[in-house]
């Protein structure tokens, strides 16, 4: 068969797997927004249907013979389609059919398991399930590459290209920067939070004209409540966004809406013409962790955003006031805390160090499941200064690990220290950038991202794609630097020398 | 193969074909409520693949096998799979893969093609495409049997059991009765309009709680605006109905709830425990027609469901009074027109008789489709008395041809005529009916449907089952005599002898 011909097969296969995937988040969009409860049971069936067959589509021997066929091939997108590909494929073979049972049966039950345990603070409950999934997932490193180190064998699956050595040594640096910024800030007075409450209508119209000015195509894609927001990005032209709303949360909300139109954009920035070459896809978690995390706080909680905000507010919301710095201050407020998905931009990032130190530890053997509620209650006292007092608060509060996501975590912190880069790098790029946000015009910001990462696909690793946006830069320098300038200002400290 | 293990691997297989419907189902939901209007081509490739999906799971060859298996069975549920599975295999099978994609090709051009004809009234442009579309169907018939009457093998997908013979029959005497009936009506004075507006969020509430009333299961269902009203049965927990709400259409509005409403019933009360045999599917669309219109119109257009809703209209509309007479001949008002959807219930079947008269024609060749839109008119000026100004209007308003949905129509009135019946069977066994309708008892009504028609899903064929349900009944003699009934009164003419 001529490479062209084989090519042609590869891709329509792909965009079979990518049309399958597209149908599993219709139904995941569906079934977290719209379903009604009674069809709780025909959805799992139904998703269970998809993901078998997506999983017959990747595992599917022809694979093999095309993608020897691209061995060598100096054009890019096939080169990339042979890697990306490559990758999946080998790592879905290598896994053994029994072992792909046991952990699908383990993942559906360890949620489930774990949704009680939460609720009843039952950590015992959880922990026979967790140390299945740790000891099966372990199983499933180890028979992908049993050479390689097993977490970073997880950790490829959200982000290939990344290694445990070099995030141990971003993570470390991290920690250590981002501890003497938090003792400093405890020493201030806190900021002023904006006592009253915000009409959930109000909020829900000014979400959609933030979205739009922010560049979120609403004629391919749509806004709608959800319990906990995300975004589905189902191929081009349906990519929507969910967020919450709550009278007393009006900065949790704006967050939420602004986080998920930033990976939203990304989604309909993808290079859809190459949609059958996995080129059209997302590079890596990390790198869409990037994308809501930069719109959301280095763009949506800056002093020139709540310029362009404020006047808004009288329209939406009865007896507002205009007051962009009040907003902003308010938007501001760091404080330690128990819950990650509540925590402000400083303190964020200490949350998932404490979940990379405990998983890495988890995969290397050096911490058993029975210690971990113990390790996360004194990484929290050390890094963070606060203390569970129960296990619903703490080792039991996220979803990840009940559902055998190990290695997911990073993708978080990796997120924001790509964001960082990018916000260095795009102030460099448009010297009056804070000028046109105050005047609500992201144009020129959604033009460099949309050009310098969306267009990229997954033609380049995550990393790669980075480093030719923003070149050689050190991004935990980037985030320290940025997270100082901001909260150093806002709550009157200086950065110490030597830190 | 032990029957038994035979048996368990038909029902795994069938279940997947339903599964599959359950996923086509969503994805159509969506796309008709929710869809943004960008994604239409990406909605096109995945519907697309399910149904490949489907068409692959209904003609595989293992199926032979199995119904070879449970030939001679007793079982009544083995047997009604081995009826209805061996038919769909059959039919499937027999038609030539290459007819099957000319097909599926001209029902996708042909679908466009007619949006765009009927936009600009140019029925030129559809005729050659309804010519392929009939040439391709009369070979489809020929292909799945050369022996039988064509129309009747088109007309078998839609309402297994029904044959043109009885159908010609039928539908002559009933055009016949109706004729009479709409010449008394014609010259007696038109019953009065409600001459107000209804805000649509009145209106919207409204329809939740007569639709709860009736006993829909919000729990296992939703209700949502859409263009064109429909309802998803997408499997157990999961039936949605649509409506269309405008300040003007009152009771075109409830009219289509009611409508829908009876359709959902019917659908959540399938006996899904036999999931997988095909006996919890519906078993003909006529079926499932007689509760829609049953719904809509015996109980939801009767002068005791008025009595019943009057009093809540001043609670959703501003200035409503509570006048139930003045709802009841509103909703009841008869008038010739030229658009089917918006036919009140006693013209709606000689629309039904003009389309089934001419794709008989079509069908037996006696009528070119060339030569449609005249015989089109003159049937609507004999049998209704209006003649269409422009093709939009008459012969190109219905979508079903463009899609090749020939045998479709007849479902409609089936649906009446087996309605009539069960009102009749219904008014004995439950002599305080209507008291229980203006009390807003609807229970009784919903149990003996769901007892003797919901419950038996596709057991028998839904001749069978309707005559289980009401026994050996004149379906034209019932349906006349009701619409004399509520309609002579209404209008305060007599049925004349002898008619």
């Amino acid at each position: 068969m001529s490479e062209s011909d084989s090519f042609g097969e590869l891709r329509a296969h792909v965009r079979r797997i990518e049309t399958l995937s597209g149908i599993e988040g219709t139904l995941d969009w569906d079934q977290q927004t719209m379903m009604p409860p009674k069809a709780a049971a025909l959805r799992g069936e139904q998703q269970a249907l998809v993901a078998g067959l997506a999983h017959e589509h990747i595992s599917d021997p022809r694979i093999e013979g095309w993608l020897a066929d691209l061995e060598g091939t100096e054009d890019p997108v096939r080169a990339a389609a042979e890697r990306n590909l490559g990758r999946t494929y080998r790592r879905e073979k290598r896994v053994p059919a029994d072992l792909v049972d046991a952990l699908a049966r383990a993942k559906s039950e360890g949620f489930g398991v774990w949704v009680a345990a939460k609720k009843s603070d039952d950590w015992a409950s959880f922990q026979p399930k967790l140390e299945q999934l740790v000891s099966l997932s372990r199983q499933r490193a180890a028979a992908i590459d049993p050479d390689r180190h097993p977490y970073e064998v997880l950790l490829e699956e959200f982000d290939p290209g990344t290694t445990v050595a070099s995030l141990r040594d971003t993570f470390g640096r991290l920690r250590d920067g981002l501890v003497p910024l938090l003792e400093a800030i405890a020493g201030a007075p806190a900021l002023p939070a904006v006592d009253r409450t915000f009409d959930v209508a109000g909020q829900e119209a000014l979400h959609r004209e933030v979205a739009a000015a922010l560049g979120y195509d609403f004629e391919a894609g749509r806004l709608d409540p959800a319990e906990h927001p995300f975004t589905s990005g189902m191929g081009p032209g349906d990519v929507r966004i969910t967020t919450r709303l709550a009278p007393d949360d009006f900065f949790g909300g704006l967050g939420s809406t602004v986080h998920e139109t930033g990976h939203a954009l990304y989604e309909q920035g993808l290079p859809h013409a190459h949609r059958g070459t996995t080129v059209a896809e997302a590079a890596s978690f990390g790198l869409h962790e990037s994308q809501s995390r930069f719109w959301e706080n280095t763009i949506g909680r800056s002093e020139a955003f709540f310029r362009w905000l404020a006047p808004k507010l009288p329209g939406h919301f009865e007896g507002a006031t205009p007051d962009a710095s009040a907003l902003y201050r308010a938007a501001n407020r760091v404080e330690p805390s128990l819950i990650r998905v509540e925590a402000d931009e400083v303190t964020y990032n200490l949350h998932i160090v404490v979940r990379f130190e405990l998983e890495l530890a988890l995969f290397e053997g050096t911490l058993a499941v029975a210690d971990l509620p113990a390790a996360w209650n004194e990484k929290y006292a050390e890094y963070l200064g606060v203390t569970p007092p129960d296990d619903t608060r703490g080792v039991l509060q996220d979803v990840h690990w009940s559902s055998g996501a190990f290695g997911y975590f990073p993708s978080y912190t990796l997120g924001n220290l790509y964001a960082a880069s990018m916000g260095r790098a795009i102030e460099a790029a448009l010297p009056d950038l804070w000028d046109r946000v105050a005047d609500g015009d992201f144009a020129p910001i959604l033009g460099w991202l949309r050009e310098r990462v969306h267009a990229r696909g997954h033609l380049l690793e995550a990393p790669e794609i980075v480093r030719e946006a923003v070149g050689e830069r050190d991004h935990v320098a980037d985030l320290l630097g940025y997270l100082w300038s901001r909260h150093g200002a806002l709550y009157g400290v200086s950065r110490p020398e030597g830190v």
